[in-house]
């Protein structure tokens, strides 16, 4: 392969030509196909339809202590629902309130809180002036938006293959007391597959905040969605709360998972992990906002699952569905773009996207040709804050929602708009 | 019977040692017994229990449109849904979006929006030197919560047979620009059983209010919770939506309602109800807040029900269960307290609560006696904001969720704790 930008402006206009071509013809095809979303298939969805079985009219609907999970009541979660998501998160059921259908809702309405009542006892964030969070990026764009919706300042920090640049990160949270959190998806990010490092970790739990109510927004999202079975093929990620223990600072993290894409995205159960006194601060408003959770449901994920073991058996499932879509799109990202020299990407081990990042100036040149020839990809822009990449590069693949026919054909059609808005970019500058 | 107050002080006196030995005599007992909260009872909750059948491994989990319950998606629920609980408020499918397991939630969020965010672009509370909400007493000791949470000031409005004091309502809301909502619990109200009046709804609707975000909070959480079959025994409730169009404030108003107390106590669905502008508002939030609720319980609802008929002839077992117990708490008081002139108490057709008021200042007495016993009731002033009821006098009983016979014993006890602490402040007074 020569690299497009070895190219003369000949060559390159005559590859122009037939890549117009080509894509003419795509578009003729009439596509209609979706790499948009981190949604998981149909196949992926009967892999937990036996969940819907485990709670029927026939059950005992209590729990092991007795309570009945078809009434009101226990608003920090069932017993076994708050080990099994304790477990997931490397953490203790004592750390743990199970929540509703979405993980999101959960963070949305912490930062909620703190802008109406702060955090543990801080001055509330609409009182002052102007609250900053720290922006890892690309980062997850539903993240993004509730502190854009929130008025909430977002400071962008690059990610390297270890996490978050860390010294940026340290400087900010030291030095700006402004600075009140920092939004992480510290094992397989999304969209990068990242996962921290220890030493990224440790360096997490250590910070020194200038403002009290600073706290580590820890998404931790994938915490069992590994693409490969073997255990060296799979990241470790250290515990952060036993981490800001150690180091002193016990109440600077608030972790946050699901079972959305485990058992049914929407009909999943979701978690917040952190010190006993976050979690006194959380229920003070918790049990105001609600009178419990939806217990049945926990029922029937512990049920389901039994345990941990049964959650990673089943996520071993997921993974054999889903691998092969990952490796199909990389392996035509290789052979039609390795060599040429206008895009990298990264494999990832885990979660669900492929982070691609195309020559400067171009990201959203493609998605905009990919949408006319029917394929639709996450909009250019949205792993970053205010949707605003710098560099207009990057541009994440979500492989896990379509067919494999159906991946093949979309991942077909973007390689195609890759390498035809790129020899346009490039003919720019000649 | 011969009144209390008419008696001499060596007749009380007398009384008093007679009652103080049936009540030491109670308390050796060692009852554990609870009135104090709506929980439906277990009998009730069989009532539901094929629910947790109609939707299973073997199920299709599209709705009639096509829409997959099991995945992501369809943020204001599946349509299906829409229309039962449209049904149910007696309003239109498109004024609805279904929402998680608790209205509670739905109408904390709502309060916070607007505390962040304002109402339909409105100066954002947080940001107003004063806030204030009308609160019709006794009321809902929730909703009372959300707004104290809020550190909105609640004004007490009194309730007669018809609902709130409509000229007070009136005033308030025509001459106060702080005033921005009032808590309404139009049928069946928590804890009285009072259903508004058409002339009392009709009022509402026209209100002409100094705030432009001035809203009807219209907890309509007993929409088809009668308690008796007769169709003359039942109350109707005009449909507000459509009254605040007739009166050119299509706006003012936001319903909410739950299938908490039709189907399973935090295992059911909630709504929203409102106009076209307003729910685009409450999408834009909504949209950063989730990616969706839990379709795959909306399904089963849809399933199991089929329809509001079919919501109808459920709550008619329901009524089937409780409305004995209702009866034998208002025998009970009927025949200890009758003629005494000690308390008063309201005979519902409907909701979850007996109201009963005792001489002024006894309450709290009262309910910390039956507390002494083993019976737990509400906290006496729970019905007023702040917790405080101006006179010490209201006391909600929730006869649901003992057994007959748990009731029985309960009642006897709270009968005797009245007289109890009714001869001691009579004697107090000679």
């Amino acid at each position: 392969m020569k690299a497009y930008k070895n190219m003369s402006k000949e060559e390159l206009q005559q590859l122009q030509k037939e890549l117009s071509e080509a894509y003419e013809n795509a578009k003729g095809k009439g596509l209609k196909l979706d790499m948009s979303r981190g949604k998981p298939s149909a196949e992926q969805l009967d892999l937990s339809k036996e969940m819907l079985d485990v709670v029927s009219s026939e059950s005992n609907c209590k729990t092991e202590d007795g309570v009945e999970c078809r009434n009101y009541g226990q608003m920090e979660g069932i017993y076994e629902a708050r080990k099994l998501m304790a477990d997931m998160m490397d953490t203790k059921p004592e750390n743990v309130i199970v929540c509703g259908n979405a993980s999101l809702n959960v963070m949305f309405d912490t930062i909620s809180r703190s802008m109406t009542h702060g955090v543990c006892g801080s001055t509330p964030w609409c009182k002052l002036d102007k609250v900053k969070f720290l922006c890892p990026v690309p980062g997850y764009d539903r993240h993004f938006a509730i502190t854009e919706y929130f008025g909430i300042e977002m400071i962008n920090i690059p990610m390297s293959e270890d996490g978050p640049d860390m010294d940026l990160v340290e400087k900010y949270v030291s030095e700006d007391a402004a600075v009140k959190g920092i939004w992480c998806v510290p094992k397989y990010s999304n969209p990068q597959g990242v996962c921290y490092s220890d030493e990224t970790v440790k360096r997490m739990a250590a910070l020194k905040p200038a403002a009290e109510d600073f706290r580590i927004y820890w998404d931790n999202a994938y915490a069992v969605h590994h693409l490969y079975e073997e255990p060296e093929r799979q990241v470790q990620l250290l515990d952060i709360i036993s981490q800001c223990e150690k180091a002193g600072n016990p109440d600077m993290v608030l972790e946050f998972a699901s079972t959305s894409k485990v058992s049914f995205p929407g009909g999943g159960i979701s978690a917040v992990a952190a010190s006993a006194k976050n979690l006194e601060y959380i229920k003070k408003s918790m049990t105001i906002q609600t009178i419990g959770y939806d217990k049945i449901n926990q029922l029937r994920h512990v049920r389901f699952f039994k345990d941990i073991n049964g959650i990673k058996a089943h996520m071993m499932k997921h993974a054999a569905s889903i691998r092969p879509k990952f490796e199909a799109v990389l392996a035509t990202l290789e052979k039609e773009l390795g060599g040429l020299e206008i895009a990298t990407w990264i494999k990832p081990k885990g979660g669900y996207f492929i982070s691609f990042d195309a020559m400067e100036g171009c990201a959203k040149e493609i998605v905009a040709k990919c949408k006319e020839a029917g394929v639709v990809m996450t909009g250019a822009g949205s792993s970053y804050p205010y949707k605003k990449d710098p560099k207009d590069s990057n541009i994440r693949i979500a492989p896990t929602f379509p067919t494999p026919d159906e991946l093949a054909a979309a991942t077909e059609i973007f390689v195609l708009c890759v390498k035809l808005v790129s020899v346009e970019k490039l003919l720019e500058a000649k």
